[in-house]
């Protein structure tokens, strides 16, 4: 049967990405036989432009039938004045992770041994990095309820969010990372701030109830606070990390810049079954849109992702980064990763030397 | 009139490096003759020993009357799997911060010439890296309501927590941060998530409102992950950061970590008549205590900074500061900065060394 992969070009620089993107799973997809069906949606600024809404009811059906997503990037300076916090891009993104219950964040942070002068850390802390953050990203305060802006006596406006956590989705978040753990170094890292968080003392509780079952993995455990000291200082401690959805957020950015080349990371978010929403960690980048300057390999490797994880097609993933890995070799730089000595390119460029490689 | 300070010694190694500050302190008091009366009492893990719980109606008491506060640090691992969240050392110094209404929290991160070299990061990123981190320390996730851990139907268990600011609580932290600003290169960031928090979304609004009281000061906004990115690849584009309780403990951990030398970095907690509690950046580094080996510096610095804003004597502070100066160009380090070439010295000599400086 023919496998349906749902392409979501955002905004910013999104659609440039995603075409380069396309090229090479569209040459995979023809070489590997793979009979994929690839279709385009909105979602984010450019649906809100379009539709009125970030999130259209015919992008979230075709995200619901697809059985894998690529992602651009969304949100731009355009639609953040928008009093109505719902009519918002980053909605649509956050509204596909909750329909689809994409729970489970994997963010790889990779030291590309070609890149490592490009980052802001010593060689020696940083060289042959390769730690995965594995991101709760359906729960946690993003989504707690009550939520909003009220009025106290006196007229007083307050706001308020809800971090919240049960134990069901502290133990499947926990299962993808002792897995995660498992096939790796095994070696865990629970993130939380237990000595004042009532809601990550249950998270570092069922984290413990759950490492019984995996006793071939190290569990410990880190507070936040630390975890961002620690990944600065000596990152190379860890093999992989889990922690809650905001937590997630700020350490997967932080681990990502010590590899000084954030466009060259991708990232999947799975659901239960193994499907899966694949973007680059980078953002939308407005202030680059447009003038062929963004990488499009984060994105590109998140088509690697996305064969492995969601399309069974490990080989076409293997290939592709090889290729990666390729262009680099041959000194081919975006402005982004650009060092002396080596051949900057523009995005289709990149595109195009990677579709050569394969 | 006599003013009054309460030296709270506290875990870990807080004893020790209490003693060196002490001996700074009593110098100077004399010197200048200040008048101070110093007082010592009871919190965090040593508190829980020796009364059962944290923080002693007679510590709080005693830091309701003092004029100043100077913290060791609170906590280790002895304490930490209490099952009753009550009885934690932490809880002691959040009791203090918030009883006290110490909301202003500074903490600079200042990158010394003499430790350059001691930062994960390349010299270029961060030589004569001087931020200041303007942290609210007695609102919101770490003090909201509601909080705990419930059941829900089906005998769920489900932790929570709420993140809740009201206008009042931003503007007054915002002052402290606007002021900073203007007394520094007037540049303040504020950090937020307000593309998902709304609870930020009210923070962003009311940093906004307060700029336009302080015209001579910049304002810009940035969400958290990408301050903890930026905090990783260009640290130096930041004067002050103004952010919330929770956010501001990561970063301010982040920042102080890129130095490589967060046993030299002070923090002051001020409430809105700039009495204050002062204490080092680290915390109470249980693995190490009682070894001789922590660097009392941090907390030398902190009685500087306890002088100057709290007890009017910037005189007698200039001079602590100096003296730090001089003990590091005399090549004298303990361990957690030493370097080949140095001398490496313990917390007594340290100490020592700087009341001899002085
Ligand atoms: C765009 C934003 C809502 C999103 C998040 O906070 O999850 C982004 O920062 C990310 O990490 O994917
Ligand atoms: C000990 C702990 C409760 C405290 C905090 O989280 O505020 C500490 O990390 C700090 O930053 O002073």
């Amino acid at each position: 049967m023919a496998k349906n992969v749902l392409v979501l070009p955002g905004d910013g620089i999104g659609p440039e990405i995603v075409t380069e993107a396309r090229k090479v799973l569209d040459l995979v997809n023809e070489r590997f036989d793979l009979g994929l069906e690839v279709n385009e949606a909105l979602v984010g600024g450019a649906a809100i432009d379009a539709t009125g809404v970030p999130l259209p009811d015919e992008t979230l059906a075709a995200a619901r039938k697809a059985d894998a997503i690529l992602l651009g990037a969304v949100g731009g300076p355009k639609w953040d004045t928008n009093p109505d916090f719902a009519i918002r891009p980053e909605k649509g993104l956050l509204g596909i992770r909750s329909q689809l219950e994409l729970f489970g964040n994997l963010r790889p942070a990779i030291l590309y041994p070609q890149l490592a002068h490009a980052s802001t850390l010593k060689p020696e802390v940083v060289s042959g990095l390769d730690i995965l953050i594995v991101r709760e990203l359906t729960g946690g305060i993003y989504f707690g309820q009550p939520r909003g802006i009220r009025e106290k006596e006196g007229g007083i406006r307050e706001g308020f969010n809800t971090y919240v956590y049960d134990e069901n989705e502290i133990r499947r978040i926990g299962r993808v990372a002792f897995e995660a753990a498992r096939a790796r170094n095994k070696r865990l890292c629970s993130v939380d701030k237990a000595n004042v968080l009532e809601v990550t003392v249950l998270w570092r509780e069922i984290m413990e109830e759950l490492s019984k079952e995996y006793p071939d993995v190290e569990l410990s455990h880190m507070y936040v606070d630390n975890a961002a000291m620690q990944l600065v200082r000596a990152p190379k401690q860890f093999d992989v990390v889990v922690t809650g959805n905001m937590f997630g957020d700020i350490l997967s950015d932080a681990a990502a810049m010590l590899t000084g080349s954030i466009g060259m990371l991708p990232s999947a978010s799975l659901d239960e079954n193994g499907k899966g929403m694949y973007e680059p960690c980078h953002g939308s980048a407005p202030d680059i849109a447009g003038q062929g300057k963004a990488n499009p390999l984060a994105t590109i490797l998140s088509v690697a992702m996305m064969l492995r994880y969601s399309l069974n097609a490990g080989e076409a993933a293997e290939q592709i980064e090889a290729a990666v890995s390729k262009v680099l070799d041959q000194n081919l730089r975006t402005p982004d990763i650009m060092s002396e000595g080596m051949r900057e390119v523009s995005t289709t460029e990149m595109g195009d030397a990677v579709v050569a490689a394969l």
